[in-house]
């Protein structure tokens, strides 16, 4: 048994008036929940620490930054990093992160027991568009604030175990776990926020939402026989609603544990990372049954090519 | 609009010594109920006209051969092409393929209205073993008696569509659908035979086994934005049950219908090709989103590698 107790902390709605010290400090409190039910690692949402801004179209590139990290920790963050120093627990949250080149990215950190940056991701999944739409209900403009990530999926050793990260729209690509999955790994901590109405169908509403949700972490843990931590940013935001819906999966697939609010709210599971042995061990024993030889257009092709007329 | 009214013709157990002719008869039987409800198409399990053969360890070669098809159609299946013929009803049928050059393969295709043979497939994802295994509590000779297939995941244009096949372990596979979703498929056929219990572990039983089933099949709809309609050999074969659980699924990942017995069953709903058309050109519009600069190890690496300690 490898267990790693496991929080989801899903956090409700953050108004485009917080301030970072706010969040932070509602942070902290799941966190200090999270450590009294003996959580070893603490998973937080995509874009943790600010409204989700993409749903706002701005045009001041100086307006757009204000909703970056120039530096992780910051002085605002700071004491988020040393509680859980304090309480020797490791963590994941997701940011808008600023480099010193200027470049932006959707962001997301694994920091462990002992408060150092281990792993960075950054989102590679953009979805949306990146010029105004007056078609949509409400703007996504992921493609105009943020560049694909440039670090690809990679996989970590900690906490005893092999860990990796994805963010929101990331989880719905298969590729995303595979990628991982071919280097093992054994939980995936994932963050999102999620519009509760599709911006170009408003027929589509939180229940398919969930659905979908729901429908790609398990089939990407159960195909790779992982632990998958989805953890949602909830609520209505600035006016605009966001599903719930945090999520700890099991290697064989099985939702173990589920948030049922869209406010702040925890989620505690035991998860052993041996239980990811007897999936990658036989039907999904990799080496023994894939068929590279036959997976050419995944990797040869970007869009779809149909067969000839 | 462009419905294709499709049949899913669940098929319950085919006995060790059922003939040929007397499953072509159970075939034909649910073709007709299929016609007189309008079906355009039928789609019928893996290995459709035998029992499940790779549950036995047979050593020799002559006797295994005698689960084979030398030829398509055959004496004994003619008689479902012509009745397919007079019906203008395409189908999708799997079987055993014994090749004039010696070769076995796990094989599915698809007939057009008019009787042709239009696509081929040759399954690609073999589980299971190809020695005895005392340890299972039953065989999976899957490996033992098939190559593994030689052709790809071919999309075919057919009754007004995109149309492709993969048979039973490859539903669990997310680079079989992907494949097929780089060239635009509409409606994936596919067959199945799944025992109710995992060979390898007695306490995954049909329950589970059900669950994966659905889960496997509805990822690749919604990820692929494809109708997929997955048709089970069910109940007790040889003294050996299968799963059950026949579906077809839209292309938002979504049970439309869903057998309830182990026995022949037929579902028949009408598929419209057209609700593929608003996933494809959104969320999964895959030249806008995917980024195949980081998904090389998908076909770069066959098993896993893990990071460096």
């Amino acid at each position: 048994m490898r267990i790693v107790t496991t929080a989801a902390a899903q956090m409700g709605p953050i108004q485009r008036s917080d301030t970072r010290s706010v969040v932070v400090e509602r942070m902290i409190a799941l966190m200090d929940e999270a450590k009294a039910q003996g959580a070893d690692f603490i998973v937080y949402p995509e874009l943790a620490l600010t409204t989700f801004f993409p749903r706002w179209y701005i045009e001041d590139q100086a307006e757009v930054d204000t909703w970056f990290e120039r530096e992780m920790p910051s002085p605002e963050t700071l004491p988020l990093f040393r509680r859980a120093r304090e309480h020797g627990m490791a963590m994941s949250f997701g940011y808008a992160e600023l480099t010193p080149e200027g470049q932006h990215f959707n962001t997301s950190i694994i920091v462990d027991k002992h408060g150092a940056i281990i792993g960075k991701y950054r989102k590679i999944h953009l979805p949306g568009h990146s010029e105004y739409d007056p078609e949509r209900t409400h703007q996504h403009l992921e493609k105009r604030y943020f560049l694909p990530g440039d670090l690809g999926f990679p996989v970590w050793r900690t906490m005893g175990g092999l860990f990796g990260m994805c963010v929101c729209n990331d989880r719905r690509w298969p590729e995303t776990y595979r990628v991982m999955g071919l280097q093992g790994v054994e939980m995936v901590a994932l963050g999102y926020n999620t519009p509760s109405i599709n911006s170009q169908n408003g027929a589509e509403g939180p229940e398919q939402r969930l659905f979908h949700n729901r429908l790609s972490v398990q089939a990407g843990a159960y195909q790779n026989a992982t632990w998958v931590v989805a953890v949602a940013k909830a609520g209505v935001e600035d006016g605009h609603p966001l599903i719930g819906g945090s999520l700890i999966v099991d290697p064989n697939g099985v939702i173990v544990a589920e948030c049922r609010t869209e406010e702040d709210e925890l989620l505690v599971h035991p998860c052993d990372l041996d239980d990811t042995v007897f999936g990658k061990t036989t039907i999904f024993d990799f080496v023994r049954h894939r068929r590279v030889e036959h997976y050419g257009l995944i990797t040869s092709q970007t869009g779809v090519v149909l067969p000839p007329e």
